[in-house]
């Protein structure tokens, strides 16, 4: 199998780290990741900007897998890998996996996400895709609990195939892991997101700040319910983003 | 009627510029735009920048209007008009308009799209959204024939309402107006997407480029369809991404 490897942490995060150490043996991985942080952002691709594509050296500890980085965003990792690693045929990787994240991808994060951004990009391309994220955002997050899904989720996941515009968000809990959840995305909505920052020369900025509201706490099938519950939630997500139910 | 206004080709833009002037009769409009060109930028936030926010001054051709500018995109455009401009209340906000912008936002262009992008982020907040895109990428775009549709069409599907989660993404194609069509996600793909760069001091760097693939041109219930015969296309779209179908 011929696997592509990417995050939005950026190269040399511990979640991207403990994905490709634990995807070692499902076949030939190739990554391809930003080399420094993306968090949030989305599906952007550097439209107006050149991308870097640095090949690095060989790790020890990475025996077989090919190391690339990018000064573009997640998107643009899935783009750059198709078109100048496999020669724009797509058909040539297998599967994407993308993180581990730093930080929870659960309910309306799935957004604003660069780490599921690439792997909306995957399916756009026809390419089965799983996105990992952990309800964690320490740079030193604790994976162990989640380490042994990793391989096995991957590979029951990608056997079970996907159709065309659907792909995985999968979030682990922070800490032990009572079980497996499928769930759907929560409705949800981030509140109080903006701080105002300490004037400069007579201008005021503003940082993005926050947290996150479960608009519907007690429904127990929701992404957001799993991870704050200690399950791992498996999202199925589609690119397709018409609505289909009944308007007005 | 409270409505907020942005769009990601930035203030000064023509698109954004026509559609100000077109829904003047609704009511009271709030412009918050990126002050530049934030095209592809997705649901992308500036979670580690700090953002300006600018008061402009009123415009005579925009009698009422207050207009802000600010350096983050078009998702922190929400954001920041929610927090500081109304107080953290989203039911202040009746209608979240964005657009126009210039150059198509059907089939897979929905997920890269900073036009749509500020809508979704409306949608978490509750509030009704509508964008509006044409399929003319030229800074020059002829409007005139999507004109009269603009507040007609806004009035409408105010009126008739949307569900929490939704939010209408509009397709106007280039040229006269043959008719309008209810339409769904065109299944699609961009190939060739990256083009190599002069190599500068040793660094081969990529930029950017490529074109739009239907992958079910024969359908005629798609957007995508619909916007290179001649139709407007109004496709209602959701932030649940959960995929509901049949797994494997």
């Amino acid at each position: 199998m011929e696997i592509l490897i990417t995050n939005d942490d950026g190269w040399g995060s511990k979640g991207l780290t403990t994905l490709i150490h634990n995807l070692l043996p499902l076949g030939h991985l190739t990554v391809l990741a930003p080399d420094g942080a993306r968090s949030g952002m989305s599906n952007a691709i550097s439209s107006n900007t050149p991308m870097t594509l640095h090949h690095l050296p060989n790790r020890e500890d990475m025996p077989g897998v090919d190391i690339y980085t990018t000064s573009g965003t997640p998107s643009d990792c899935i783009k750059l890998a198709v078109n100048v690693l496999f020669g724009g045929d797509s058909n040539k990787i297998d599967l994407v996996v993308s993180g581990i994240n730093h930080g929870s991808n659960a309910a309306i994060d799935i957004i604003y996400s660069g780490t599921m951004g690439a792997c909306f990009v995957a399916a756009e391309q026809g390419i089965p895709a799983i996105g990992f994220s952990i309800y964690d955002m320490d740079a030193d997050a604790d994976f162990s609990y989640m380490e042994p899904y990793l391989l096995r989720l991957t590979r029951e996941l990608y056997e079970k195939g996907m159709p065309r515009t659907v792909c995985y968000n999968i979030n682990a809990p922070k800490g032990a892991i009572r079980g497996i959840r499928y769930t759907r995305q929560c409705i949800s909505h981030w509140a109080e997101e903006i701080r105002p920052l300490q004037i400069v020369d007579g201008e005021q900025t503003y940082a993005m700040t926050g947290y996150l509201v479960n608009d519907e706490p007690e429904a127990e099938d929701t992404d957001e319910w799993a991870v704050t519950h200690g399950y791992l939630s498996i999202q199925p997500c589609s690119i397709d983003m018409t609505y289909y139910g009944k308007m007005g």
